[in-house]
C-alpha cells in the first residue's frame, strides 16, 4: 500500500505514473483542499479536480488545468453582467475561468454538498464517474481555506494564485479553519498502514502545507518517518510550475533541493531530487535524509512511472 | 403608467408588444417567482428570465425558453455523474436543461444572493445588462415555492412542469411560504399608481396565482378593480401554451374565456378575450366585466402591440 500526499499538477502527474507501476487498489491519494473556494455559489476543489482529470486522461496538458476540448460559453456570457454589479460586489467575475464541462463537476459537487454529503463521498463519486480506480481522499471534509499575506493585507489563495497570477510577494500563509478540521475518514489509516508515504512534488507551502496542518496528519507522519519519501518540487533552483520557488524564498527558505530537505527533514526519511541537483545529495544526506537522485521532470507518464518506482524503492 | 402582472412566455410576449406602444419608463412588470427553484446549488428564476430574454430579443422562440444559439456542454457533461449518485440523491439530474449561456445568469444571481442582495436588485441588474428599460420586479424578495398536489403527493412546480411534462392531473396548488412573503419594494406602489393594471395571459393558477397570494397584492388590486384588465390565456377552450386549460378544469373551473372571467371577476373590471371566443362576450359581461374582443394570439410583436393597446384602451 502506498499513500501519496498531493497538491495539484505535479502530484497528478506522479500519480499517473504510479497507476502504471502498481495496482490502483494499492494507492491512496490524499489531496489538498486548502485551495478550495466558492465561486458564483459553486464549490470548487481545484486540486481534487486536477488529480481526477489527469488520471482520467482528460486534463488539458498545455493549459495545465481544466478539461481538453473545453468550451467557455458560460464564462463569456457571465461577462455581460459584470458591468452591472454594484460597487463592492464580486459577482460576475470572470477572472477564474470555468469551462462549460468543468462547470458540470462543480454543479454536481455543489448539489451533493447541499444534500449533506461529505466532500470525501462526493470526490469518490466523481472519481468513479471518470473511471478512476485508486482511492481519492480530500485531506478533510471540513472547510480549510489557505490565506496568503501580501503587502496590502490577506487574500484568499485563488485571488493570489489566479487573480494576481502568483506574482506578488507573500509575507506569510495561514490555513483558516484548520484547527477545527479533522482528517477525512481513511486519511490517517492510509498513512499508518502504507508501506511508503510519498509527499508529491507539490508546492511545500500552499499544497502540502495545509495537508500537514490538519490536526493528526503531521503526528501520524512523524511516527512513519523512515517510510516517508518526499519528492523535491524544486529542480535546478526553480519550481517547474507555480510559485513554490518564490514562496520558499520569501519565507526565508533556500530555494533549492537542499532547502526542500530542510523543510521536510522532520517528516521525511528520504528526499528524491533531480539529476541536475545531484551535487546537493551530500548536503541533503548531512541533514539526516536518505537522498535518491533521479529524473523528476515528468514530461510524460513513462518518466513519472520511473520516478515513482525510484521514490518507492521497488 | 401601466403595471403588468406576469408569468412567463405569454406575459413576455405581451410586454414585447407594450414596449413598442409605450415608453419603457411607463411600464412596470411584476413577475411571478413561485416557479423559482434551486438546482445544482443555483438559484433559478424561470419567469424573470423568460421576460428578460424575450424583451432582449434573445429568447429561443421555437423552444419557448432559454437563449437563442444556446449550447449544452455543461448539462451533457453533468450526465457523466448521474449514475454515480447514491440512492435518494437528485444530484446530476439533467431533466431541467440549463444552457451554457443561461447558466451564466444563474451563476450571477446565485453569487449576488450569497452576497446578501435582494432578488429585486439582482433582477434589475440582469435586466440592465440585457438593455431592458422597463422596470422589472419580482413579486417578492422572499422565498415562495409553488407546490402541486398530484396523485402520489405534493411535488415542486418544476418537477410537475418539466420533470413530469405537466401531464399528470393535479389535485391542488399551494404557494409554500407565501404567508410570510412581502411584496417587493415598488410592487404595491406600481399597482396603486398605474392608470391601468394588466393581468397578462399567463396561467391563472400557477403564474398569476402566486402573485395574487402575496399578502397585500390582492387587496391593492381590489381597490383598483375598474383599472384592472385581464387578458384571457384560454383561447377557443385551450391554453395556447402550458397546462392552464387542464389545471383550470381539474380545479373545477370551466375551461373557457368565461371560466377565466369567473376566476378574475372580483379583481378585474375588464377581460380581453380572443375573437374566436367572441360569442362568449355576453356571458363575460353578465358576470359584471367589461369585455374586449380582439386578436390575442401573439404570433409576432405587432399582434402583441395591438393587443396591448386594446387591453389598455388607448
Amino acid at each position: 500500500m502506498i499513500a501519496v500526499l498531493c497538491g495539484g499538477v505535479g502530484a497528478a502527474r506522479l500519480l499517473a505514473g504510479m497507476v502504471r507501476a502498481w495496482p490502483a487498489s494499492d494507492l491512496t491519494a490524499v489531496v489538498n483542499t486548502g485551495d478550495d473556494t466558492m465561486l458564483h455559489g459553486l464549490a470548487i476543489s481545484p486540486d481534487l479536480d486536477t488529480v481526477t482529470y489527469t488520471l482520467a486522461g482528460a486534463i488539458d496538458r498545455e493549459r495545465g488545468w481544466g478539461l481538453q476540448g473545453e468550451t467557455w460559453a458560460a464564462m463569456e456570457a457571465l461577462g455581460r453582467y459584470t458591468p452591472e454589479r454594484p460597487a463592492g460586489s464580486t459577482a460576475g467575475g470572470t477572472w477564474f475561468n470555468l469551462g462549460d464541462r468543468d462547470l458540470a463537476t462543480h454543479l454536481y459537487r455543489t448539489h451533493r454538498l447541499a444534500e449533506g454529503a461529505r466532500l470525501s463521498e462526493i470526490s469518490a463519486e466523481i472519481a468513479r464517474a471518470w473511471g478512476l480506480r485508486l482511492r481519492l481522499l480530500p485531506m478533510t471534509d471540513d472547510p480549510v481555506r489557505t490565506m496568503v499575506g501580501v503587502a496590502d493585507g490577506e487574500i484568499g489563495f485563488q485571488e493570489y494564485f489566479v487573480g494576481r497570477r502568483h506574482s506578488v510577494p507573500i509575507t506569510g500563509v495561514r490555513f483558516a479553519g484548520v484547527e477545527a478540521a479533522r482528517p477525512a475518514a481513511g486519511v490517517l489509516a492510509a498513512i499508518d498502514e502504507s508501506d511508503v508515504i510519498v509527499i508529491a512534488p507539490s508546492n511545500p507551502v500552499v499544497s502540502i502545507g495545509p495537508l500537514l496542518a490538519v490536526p493528526g496528519v503531521r503526528e501520524a507522519l512523524l511516527g512513519r518517518r523512515p517510510q516517508v519519501v518526499a519528492v523535491s518540487p524544486i529542480v535546478g533552483g526553480r519550481a517547474l510550475k507555480g510559485p513554490a520557488d518564490r514562496m520558499l524564498g520569501e519565507l526565508g527558505v533556500p530555494v533549492s533541493a537542499a532547502g526542500v530537505a530542510r523543510w521536510y527533514r522532520d517528516l521525511a526519511g528520504t528526499l528524491v531530487i533531480d539529476t541536475v541537483d545531484g551535487a546537493l545529495a551530500p548536503e541533503v544526506e548531512a541533514m539526516g535524509l536518505r537522498c535518491v537522485v533521479t529524473d523528476t521532470v515528468m514530461s510524460e507518464p513513462g518518466v513519472a512511472g520511473a520516478l515513482a518506482r525510484a521514490a518507492v524503492g521497488r
